[in-house]
């Protein structure tokens, strides 16, 4: 595990405070090495503040603590079951950012309902399942990453064109190539549950987007033909 | 009273004016030394960026000012109350936070929504009555405080499973172990209440979430089990 | 005319932008010197931060200026004709701050939903009738302030106890003793329409608080036995 | 293209970014030098805290590239539309401001509400149509601003007394004689955006100020008898 690695992760975590995302310590990021198999992951309940690479714990894709004298994240689970099914990602994101929440609690997709969405996202974000009651007690954030992975798997998801996810009662996920990546689909995430919510306050029976337009935009900045950025 | 109790005094009430949970000086924080039952407790109307260790007033339980020259909180009342009967709390806050504020001019308690709410707050967060012409002619703080007690008695309710309470007609309170754990509260109260309002617009006929999630999550943080944090 | 009350006009001209209540260079502070019957205000459409007591514009109750190389807020005759009306006032405020605007847009009154409004204002803050066709034509300004005063007298509003008002399709202005009292009714007045807004979505048909307590709240902090504050 | 013009281009959209307009990279700036007709214009997706004049790219009318190592703004064409069509602007904004979005993706143009609506636009903001299948697979950001020329054509709008436009299923793009005052508009479209959401909150019938009201305040802050400012 590189320095620079953990030091993206620091960044990415304090980039989560800094750019409004958590209060408190409501999220966390984390970043694989898909060389040695290797994750790099916030200590758990530790400050943004106090987050330094020397305090980034290591696990493997088994959960074992490989380095670092801090307790990983609670999710830690949750992450490592992205990774292990979601081999094109590089880093996981988990926030309460409160729009994207709002539609986690009310138990509803984000719809696509303009081009800032699909700029980012390649149609509607979905809504994993709630758990039941034994998957909680046997093993509750496991079972969260098992609900994303179903979830993706019964919907035909791609995780490089669907990067993001709303946990039922809970909160998104988002995820990308590097840590980067992942915390600008998680601001991107909030902005667009954000203007989805005055878009349903202006049009309650709002539909969303044609196809042709989510797969334009879509298309203009990911894939082959991408003509966005430098 | 030791100095550095007066110091946390100092800065809980400026952390509620940089994290945005008040505006002008409508908030207040106090702390309690259970050996001596003294209590630490902003002055009234003292903006905080003035507040230094020898401003902040000192009290008995029984509201005498056992030192500093001005006036306490015209809360104070409300926070002895809190402190006499609720045994196991070390600081008390009261803020004005926009959403939070909103249930209570609303008249409806906080029911629990989500997993956020279930980290911080062991089910819904009640809604104490309004007091009596009577009451209020008599001693305002004091039966507000009383109101508080009485509202906990009547729901069976642990103050440190349940840290918060929303006033019928006026704001929240929150307390915790210490003043960091109490504005904590404040915080995630505010949040809470916030998504909450965002929720309910997506779906008025909103339930609360399982009692099996409410357990799980709150236990991850909080108990004998918990596994949260270092 | 003083350096000092020139110097109080910058500061509460500069306070409006950094408490978020304008954008733009959407309000303007001035203050009245009772003895000289001279008023202080912000030079027309200059942005906050360029202001410093020598760009500030003195004007008589008359509407002439009496020092300054600028032109005078174009709300000038309104801030004048509060002054002539309301004898106990030393500065008024003029904002478009989102929230209380949006009362004055909608056409409704700011009903008092809670002891945060009772806090500072005496009961509902009222709506001044829109202008007519002729009195626009005529004179905009001056017949804006006439409204208010008409609005005032119609109720038997006293300017001390509801330093505020909403003009129809346009926007609130307040006042007070002085610029730093005027200033905090505008921050009060929007956090309170913020809040109304928040408490008609989850309860449409709420009602404003008991008379018995926004008497108490309202007399704990003005009149003859108030007693917040030092 | 003068060096002047570059600094202004990387000033305004900095200026994006620093009054909360833009998330990431959602926005873009240019201007135009109409006696050289070339226009400077954001690279696309560099953020905004590394623009330099430097990196401005200079095209002309036509999109060829005339200056710059970088790839103009992928909106770059809707920008030129603007200019070939609307000879008196001499800069265009565009941004995914999250209010006046929120008006684009519910399918709605922003009726004026009150006077903080009329000091800037006059009258209602309109919305232009969704492209075609066929338009957007030919060439998206030209029939974006063919889009834009139509709507202002069909409504008989002046582009001066009306610098903004609201893109269906889209986002905003405002202009104005140089970038300050695009900018300005930006803010001020987003602004009457929040206030109108809320005022529909509070009124879901509202209607539209009256139309002596809307030239009054128009008036006042533009044109032959303008008296706002300096």
């Amino acid at each position: 595990m590189t320095q620079e690695l953990k030091r993206q992760v620091v960044e990415a975590n304090q980039a989560l405070k800094s750019s409004g995302l958590v209060a408190l310590t409501w999220g966390n990021v984390s970043a694989i090495d898909r060389d040695s198999g290797l994750v790099a992951i916030k200590p758990s309940g530790v400050p943004y503040e106090e987050l330094k690479p020397s305090n980034i714990v290591v696990v493997n894709l088994e959960n074992d603590v490989i380095e670092g004298e801090f307790k990983p994240s609670s999710d830690t689970k949750t992450h490592l079951e992205l990774y292990r099914n979601f081999s094109s990602i590089g880093a996981v994101v988990h926030t309460h950012s409160p729009s994207a929440t709002a539609f986690s609690q009310a138990g509803k997709a984000l719809a696509c309902l303009g081009t800032t969405h699909a700029d980012h996202f390649y149609g509607e974000v979905p809504l994993a399942r709630a758990l039941t009651a034994a998957e909680l007690a046997q093993d509750y954030e496991h079972f969260t990453g098992v609900s994303i992975v179903e979830c993706f798997e019964a919907l035909g998801l791609d995780p490089v064109e669907m990067p993001a996810v709303l946990l039922r009662h809970h909160a998104p996920f988002t995820w990308g190539q590097n840590t980067v990546k992942a915390v600008e689909n998680s601001i991107a995430l909030e902005m667009c549950a954000q203007m989805a919510l005055m878009s349903y306050q202006l049009n309650p029976e709002l539909k969303p987007i044609p196809e042709h337009i989510l797969k334009q935009h879509y298309q203009r900045k990911h894939g082959a033909n991408a003509y966005y950025g430098q």
